[in-house]
């Protein structure tokens, strides 16, 4: 016979397993008007409040203010979201045509009682229980139709929190396709965006910033993430798998929503290109100039603008938008990594076809002082010089 | 006060709604056997599996034999847990004496309807409904009392999956005591261990990797997250908090549960020493030496046996222990990095008393060519001389 004891735990555990298969109405907390930095366990939002007083940022209640769309809910697109909710982002837009699979249960966020159901559907109503203060719209479909990419322009250029365009669209799509639709859209729209993106042996990944005329689109320079043109699914029809990890997509969306908080709240310095190579714990770090001869035209459009302007006083105005920035050095971080790759063999890493490194991976030559994994050779290159670099390699 | 009666009947009603809610009678999906590589959706570990064929790992199915102890399941420990859950780790053990709260809910995992629950259960109901593969036990207790200490101790040198040694104890606490208390046990059982550490202004972390006798343990070298023997809680009592982000405990739980899996499944390279500067994006990589006077007598004991042994062909045969390594450079990743600091300003980050700055923030002199934020001089640098340096600055 059980105790009272044991059957009010077994009630506990029951209404957290209950909650947990899908958040019902009575188990989201109450929405929260105002942001407080009451030191109070109730409070959800009292350690980013205290980033105020520990003087990182200057505003933080200003977040509620800002919206992003996240192209691509997958492994690195939902922690990103899930980021990006948990510190309390006004606005959130997500875009997918996939659904869950048991396949995805190796990287973070989805769960195996959501297989089936579409990423968008499944990630909303998990976000608004961890936080029902975010607001979330979802867009069930493939951006690269000719009809849904004019409907994903609208939606971009119009879904800000007072109905201008968004703040930041995050690119966290798994295909070369979806990521030349996104530029197009925002080289257009001359809206800023960051690229990201993981290898297929998964122990690589990068995020980019892309301010349309001012660094490189993704048209302007050959993409460091090979793309052959075949997509996830492709490669899947044919018995074929890209791998991946929670832990490769996790530090790249931490990467990116990190990057998100800092040009959206104004503090540290937003790293226009900062790539990850698992093996080695390297972090390259570069910049690049667009290409005054990209195929994109409103990318050249965009550059003459840029052109146009007198000449700003720092790179970095927009970045750091109130009063002076809490910490004013190398706004861009903009600086350019000699790989310093001696001749790699790759033979032995046995890619599938379609599948390319993203990344070469730095071999040590036995002088720790000559320092390969991580020397930095800071410079802004040219896009020509360093077509010109990776040429000769 | 309610009856058994009433309580039994609220478990009925409790089970039959989670059972409609999953629209099956068990919403947790059927153990799996054999880890298999067979692409299709229904397959969790099919992309992990994938590692193999792309040249990464060697044997990853071998990572059912590992057992993994995670000593505190805060921000970085239940992250940390979730990305080896995901993985298919063999056995899970948890320590935590803390309760979930709302004051939670900016960093990952937990969720709103779990506050109030212990950490140690919260996490172990979520991580079998992801993976019920994973077996995981909980002890939620203080770690730092004489009775617990020598529990933890017990479980430490038997809760392996064959009855000996776990394979590694990650450390994600949040105070000095318990990393102390960590450290002690660790260097008496010749334990292999990871520390981690975020600032308490939330913009910095590290992980660093301890192999007793071998390299600096806790009590050699400084602690570059600086302890005041002030614990969270007591900041709480008085009414002030440490800031926390989701995206620098992810990253850090990121780079914790990556360091991993190279350790356990022998590729790559494991990072001694791996630093984030989030307002940067700066990485210092690092190696210590062990302190031949170090306050520890089993950390002294340790290091004799290390000089006893006949000198190893490669110091890094035990991180990868089958036949060739994928990857064989740098073995350690050990260098050192010269953070190559100019005096720092920290009048204006306004730290709470208590609480101090993890890093020094490079601050950019201008000339990216003379490189601070990523500059590396590689070499390996005695305790007595990093002391002599960290005085003079």
């Amino acid at each position: 016979m059980a105790s009272v004891e044991e059957l009010q735990k077994k009630v506990r555990e029951l209404e957290v397993k209950l909650a947990a298969a899908h958040g019902t109405s009575d188990a989201v907390r109450q929405k929260i008007d105002f942001i407080s930095a009451d030191v109070v366990d109730s409070n959800p939002y009292s350690r980013l409040m205290a980033l105020q007083r520990m003087g990182i940022v200057d505003n933080y209640q200003k977040i509620r203010n800002f919206t992003v769309a996240v192209v691509g809910v997958g492994g690195v697109g939902s922690v990103t979201a899930e980021m990006l909710t948990r510190c309390g982002i006004g606005k959130l837009i997500l875009f997918d045509y996939d659904k869950v699979e048991l396949a995805n249960m190796n990287r973070l966020f989805f769960q195996p009682h959501q297989a089936g159901l579409s990423k968008v559907d499944a990630a909303a109503a998990t976000l608004f229980h961890i936080n029902p203060d975010v607001a979330t719209e979802r867009y069930n479909y493939n951006i690269t139709t000719l009809e849904n990419f004019q409907n994903f322009c609208d939606v971009i250029s119009t879904g800000g929190i007072n109905g201008g365009p968004v703040d930041l669209v995050l690119s966290c799509v798994d295909n070369f396709e979806a990521r030349m639709a996104i530029n197009t859209a925002c080289n257009e729209l001359n809206q800023k965006w960051f690229e990201s993106g993981v290898s297929e042996n998964a122990v690589s990944g990068h995020i980019q910033f892309i301010v349309p005329g001012e660094t490189a689109c993704f048209a302007c320079a050959p993409p460091l993430v090979v793309a052959s043109n075949i997509d996830e699914k492709t490669l899947k029809r044919e018995g074929v798998c890209a791998a991946s990890l929670p832990t490769t997509m996790g530090i790249v969306a931490g990467f990116l929503a990190q990057n998100t908080l800092k040009y959206l709240l104004g503090f540290g310095t937003v790293t226009h290109y900062l790539g990850y190579n698992a093996l080695t714990d390297f972090f390259p770090i570069m910049g690049l100039k667009p290409n005054p001869q990209c195929d994109d035209s409103y990318c050249r459009k965009r550059q003459e603008e840029v052109q146009a302007r007198p000449p700003p006083v720092e790179v970095a105005t927009e970045v750091t938008e109130d009063n002076t920035p809490v910490h004013a050095d190398n706004e861009w971080g903009i600086c350019l990594v000699d790989e310093n790759v001696p001749e790699e063999d790759t033979t032995n890493l046995n890619l599938a076809e379609g599948v390319h490194l993203a990344y070469t991976v730095p071999i040590d030559n036995e002088t720790p002082e000559s320092s390969t994994g991580g020397a930095v050779a800071a410079s802004e290159l040219s896009l020509e010089e360093l077509m010109k670099q990776m040429k000769s390699m």
